[in-house]
């Protein structure tokens, strides 16, 4: 039995490169980039009007200020977004201008509609002071041609998609996701849509897993292997070949029918640990050949549950390239736990005035599935203590 | 111009109703349940062993203990998981049970492997003191047939998929996605694949809508319309008649071409306000028929994006019977911001020891796209106040 912070280092240690895939940037949302991305031209690429009003000739406007004339112009045109910049032709005129379009030439100030009243083709200014350069955002402000955008290796999230737009990225390199298939095992086990036997009960834990999966973008098949060795050797054996990522929930601990360990053994995968002192979860088998890795979680939905977000989590984002900090939370209540084990321990959020705050939420455990629904996460108490008290900070693992 | 707190209590108070839909439970993820969860049976739904090992009669077991018999029980059978219950037929013997399986009649108590000697079919138990029932999960212990799992109006999440497998709900009833529009006016807007001329730029901001919709579970459909009022009002017509949401950026400013707010009153949208004291996204207009709400953003992308977090998020999350509880963080930085106008800043989040630290990153003002890549979310700061300290707690609404 080794320590889930041994564990965990294992499993990080082991991680894998999917490879690189270029796919359309929209679809690209919650994937990791996979190459830099660059200013293709100055931002903004002109001298941009950011407000709907009139240009006019700096100099002109403060000459004639300093001499008291009146602040009439003519009005000489448009320059509309999505036109080809006008020129200004005399400098006592000036030109109505609308947000989003070029500068007009010869013009370096814009006053906004509110401070202008226009009449008969002439705009006068109601106000006597502007600023040199004013309500114009200055070719390349936000970013030079060649300026690194979005460093490589970020989670592509709505901003992302905007800026992929912008520089005419149409497709993009991200991290592949790993071909994943997901396996229970139980011979107790029924399909969703069937009505269980007394002693038998509906398949959950493939379910869960596919959808923590699909928290990460991450498509997942899913297979039910009855409790019999050979039929497990011959199916594991063919899947080993075809995926990256083998997730099997259930016969791993030490009943007469948990083949798992024994089977993957004889099939060559090298074992990396069995059994980590945590609760729930323990018996959590995993290992690795040449080009697939195998997490066998334990049977129990709790156990099955956490193990994906305590361990297969970090190990992917790892595998990505993806840089996550630690989340944690203050703990709500004293917590005692004896045993000399790393406790999952399932908790309520609470976010206010900046504050996260985890409320323990006692379930029956380690079957208890139904009480996963009145947790958000699981706070993860250290096996070196015993006493656990109000107010003191540990990590978390949410779902939510 | 209204404030932004009566902007928000105004979307709130005009929520739409989008129906309710069925669809099979493992595409659910992410979606508003509609209906309450029961159980079907108890859960569990027997007396399930939960350790592998050996079931005894307790009182066999403590009558030998008191009499210092030797605690030798002949193995009489196995009881494996998925099989049907069997009974213990001499309370002498004892029966190897798995994890999972029934705990067989005529037994109470089952002692895990690890405490067992097992020699030419007799099991020797290696303690001297166990509980009655002890790992045994009792029938109904989870819940009774019945009892409520899941409420209504919950957002589904990993949890809830693997609850509603194990009550056979291989299908669900969920809030129906609103049907979205989302439409781009602006002349000087190209498509993603075209290299612009010197004036002109990609389009954006339906992108990034598309995005943050996709967050939600929308899919959205787009659509971009010149800078003409007749193509704008026959193109919005019909539109209005098709979705239950308009989503606009851009044209509804002061410029000459902003012809929106002129074209949507005309078509008979009524307009429940236009501009609002915020920066940025001031502009913003919104407005209802009886089927369809209009929000038309600001085209300046921060505008957009900013708004579709603040006004249109909590718009579908009310409109959905999702409760949310304000999101907050603390202010890493002092801040001042003299306009009567509520702030929404830039600001890169920071978890650390439970606490959420909101710190300001300045952009170039509401065109600079690019400034949202180094952030995560905007702090609210309100209108009434100028000087915002360091350590003080105001709202914000995150994308990441």
């Amino acid at each position: 039995m080794i320590s889930v912070e041994k564990a965990l280092q294992t499993v990080l240690n082991s991680t894998q490169n999917f490879g690189v895939e270029e796919i359309p940037f929209i679809k690209s949302f919650g994937r990791i980039l996979k190459e830099e991305i660059t200013a293709d031209r100055d931002f903004p690429p002109f001298n941009r009007v950011s407000m709907d009003g009139i240009a006019v000739d700096f100099n002109e406007f403060s000459s004639r200020l300093r001499s008291n004339k009146q602040l009439s112009f003519n009005i000489e045109g448009i320059q509309a977004a999505g036109s080809k910049q006008i020129t200004l032709k005399n400098s006592e005129n000036c030109i109505e201008v609308m947000t989003g379009a070029v500068l007009p030439n010869n013009t370096n100030s814009v006053i906004r509609y509110e401070d202008v009243t226009i009449e008969n083709g002439v705009a006068t200014i109601n106000i006597d002071a502007i600023n040199d350069g004013q309500n114009i955002h200055i070719k390349g402000k936000d970013g030079a041609v060649g300026d690194i955008l979005i460093p490589q290796n970020t989670k592509i999230s709505a901003a992302e998609i905007g800026v992929l737009a912008t520089v005419g990225k149409s497709f993009v390199k991200v991290a592949k996701q790993p071909k994943v298939m997901i396996v229970s095992t139980g011979d107790e086990l029924v399909g969703v849509d069937e009505i269980p036997l007394e002693h038998q009960i509906r398949r959950s834990n493939v379910f869960t897993l596919v959808s923590l999966l699909e928290r990460l973008n991450i498509p997942s098949e899913t297979a039910h292997i009855t409790d019999d060795k050979q039929v497990l050797k011959s199916k594991i054996e063919s899947y080993l070949q075809e995926y990256d990522v083998l997730l099997f929930s259930g016969a791993v601990s030490k009943g007469k029918f948990d083949f798992l360990p024994e089977v993957l053994d004889e099939l060559g995968v090298e074992k990396l640990f069995h059994t980590v002192a945590q609760r729930p979860g323990k018996p959590f088998w995993m290992g690795t050949t040449k080009t697939c890795t195998v997490f066998a979680f334990p049977g129990n939905p709790i156990s099955t549950f956490v193990n994906c977000l305590a361990y297969f989590y970090p190990w992917y984002y790892k595998s990505v390239g993806l840089e996550l900090n630690e989340e944690t939370a203050i703990l709500g209540e004293d917590v005692t736990f004896k045993p000399n084990l790393t406790y999952f321990l399932q908790v309520k959020l609470e976010r206010e005035k900046g504050f996260l705050t985890a409320f323990p939420i006692l379930g029956n455990g380690s079957g208890d599935l139904a009480s996963l629904v009145k947790t958000d996460a699981f706070i993860q108490l250290p096996s070196d203590k015993i006493e656990f008290k109000k107010g003191e900070v540990y990590p978390i693992v949410s779902y939510r």
